[in-house]
């Protein structure tokens, strides 16, 4: 990897501005498909990503009515195995995709009332859905509370190994040829006037890189890169979500096959059973801008709910305790495709479901990379609905 | 400090295992006193004093009737200042004493009958104790819950920050010329046969030591020491605590002023504030052996039983969370005197009171390694009373 300052005159095809899951799987994809990538990130390796619970769940609670969310979601979650497959071929490694399934319970009579219409919603989705009375829910996770009033199994709702699938994106980028560059996309540069087109990046610490194609894939720090079309800086904002990694103790059988959701004290929470032993427990949301601290309440809370649910969890230790940023915007939709000046891409804006998406990310930005047209499930997420200005839409 | 292997022949005046805080004060002193002291900790810098909440107290609830135990902590106690100042002066680092004094607070007319009589019994040993109210006691502490029974200020019951402490510790023995060795004494030699004088100790990995002196200070580990006299190996046992240290966010005004403890849930809970802006929140009592894994359980419980106290804890940051082993003994009073084989001196098991009671076993070390006799309050806490053999004693 290049020394911070010796860089001059680097040159690509594409430069991709973040390290994230959605940024490297681009890279890779973009790589293999004969693009010459630099990819720029001060801190590659230690994105959001790793921040995350890894749920390959195409509907939540906050999805009723957001249809093209919903279609775009499945298309993602089609796509998932196949592209892991790819990725654990690739690099000889397992990326921990689980798919034992998600056991939705229920506490209350309301609560599975608002259970039973998300099954509505799902089966109306296609979605395999199996309703469980409390008996059939401690069968299928014998260490669950008594106090579960009932379920349904969603068998179609997996999930990855967030760590492990971010590890192997950044192998596979770099057997492929991704060239990453340690320092953070300041600007997007352009030449020309009205018809404008992208002619490199600005880097914090080192020279520009030319190159006429630009990925902006940077998450929560979208915003903070100059150049964007005017609408587009302000359209990603931070939402803060702190989760916990457990571990069994040596010699204890694990306490969870499946992922499990639940309601407790009217916030969701989830317990994710990882292939190498670790529960994550998640998470916050929480609207505090760019803050990263882990605060003793919030690890109250999601102790308290985790231990509502599977009370055996208050003997696994606590590993680790994180904060991380998902890239929200106003309408919860990803924002993905092309945007003024000619040969910038936007890929960010994930939300809560940076890792579900990013194979079908990939896709749909090698797909405009290379002159072709993404999936038309992407239609409705481009960059064109938070321009602010009128005539460019 | 010599690398591991390469000590040949080294010989001292005296040989400390161990370099918690214990270890360290009296090698300090001892140095001080113009023995020549080499300290062997293969952990130095990492002892169970680093988890510690640093309270100087000298009558908690489970000394009702130990009154050897009184004796010998308010003897601890009067000379904790003294020695810290020292210490201060002689590295110029200022240790983090607070003498704002602890308040003990009830929630209920049953806690605080129990307080009523531990401030009793504290008063008959000539301790100070102001007896408040609701109002009062938050008052003197805004950010108490309302909740609040009823509480007693103790002034006389103080804290230091642990880690500076040990840090100056370190330090000042530094100063003093004490040689450090990161190995683990493995055995006490001894030559001569009915009477058998120490000769100096082995290492785990590296040459032996040669001393007609040994101090064992070390801890929960003492019992790993071979040639300590049978009784003594198994009269310390690990204690397990955890706690966990919590920080302000930046410009967020400090929460606590004095100690705080409560009983909650049964449970013992106490908050101390440090002048940097830490607030300690400790501790669990488990018999569990040498573990020292944090556990999502005991995270819990002190961030309920915290916040309970405390409820702006919720919005602080949780900066750490670990897990210390206090070393317990039979009767919960510390070991400290000579033991055979001659040249053999005991400084452990301490338990909860390892911080209060390090100036005075370091004074009352000294004394028995320069031929003096210890203070009166030491006699109870000789090695003897823990000999398995008959005529030992």
């Amino acid at each position: 990897m290049p020394a911070k300052g010796v860089l001059v005159a680097v040159t690509a095809d594409v430069v991709i501005a973040g390290g994230g899951v959605i940024g490297t799987a681009i890279a890779w994809r973009a790589a293999a498909a004969g693009l010459d990538v630099v990819l720029a990130d001060p801190a590659y390796g230690d994105a959001a990503s790793l921040v995350a619970a890894g749920m390959l769940a195409p509907v939540s609670e906050a999805l009723f009515g957001e249809g093209a969310l919903l279609r775009v979601n499945l298309l993602a979650l089609a796509r998932f195995p196949s592209f892991a497959a790819e990725l654990e071929q690739v690099t000889g490694h397992r990326v921990g995709l689980r798919r034992e399934g998600t056991l939705a319970v229920a506490f209350d009579a309301g609560d599975y009332a608002a259970l039973t219409r998300l099954t509505a919603f799902r089966r109306s989705a296609g979605l395999e859905a199996e309703e469980l009375d409390s008996r059939a829910c401690r069968k299928l996770e014998s260490f669950l509370t008594p106090d579960v009033h009932g379920g349904v199994l969603f068998p179609g709702d997996w999930s990855v190994d967030n760590r492990r699938y971010a590890a192997a994106l950044r192998e596979a980028a770099a057997s492929a040829g991704v060239r990453v560059v340690r320092d953070r996309v300041t600007a997007v540069l352009t030449a020309g006037g009205a018809d404008a087109r992208v002619r490199g990046v600005a880097l914090a610490e080192s020279s520009e890189i030319g190159s006429d194609r630009v990925v902006v894939a940077a998450g929560s720090w979208s915003g903070a890169v100059h150049g964007l079309p005017a609408g587009l800086r302000s359209a990603v904002r931070p939402v803060k979500g702190q989760l916990l990694r457990l571990r069994h103790p040596d010699g204890m059988p694990p306490v969870l096959t499946h992922t499990i959701r639940a309601t407790v004290r009217g916030a969701d929470v989830y317990l994710v059973p990882r292939a190498d032993g670790e529960v994550i427990v998640g998470a916050t949301q929480e609207e505090r801008g760019p803050d990263l601290t882990v605060t003793a309440g919030a690890v109250h809370d999601l102790l308290h709910d985790a231990m509502s649910v599977l009370p055996v969890t208050s003997e696994l230790i606590l590993a680790e305790t994180c904060a991380g940023l998902r890239p929200g915007t106003p309408d919860n939709g990803p924002i993905v495709g092309d945007a003024g000046p000619g040969g910038l891409l936007l890929a960010t804006g994930h939300y809560r479901n940076g890792i579900l998406m990013s194979a079908a990310t990939a896709d749909a930005a090698v797909a405009c990379l290379t002159g072709r047209a993404p999936a038309p499930e992407w239609e409705p997420f481009g960059p064109g609905r938070f321009l602010t200005r009128q005539g460019e839409r």
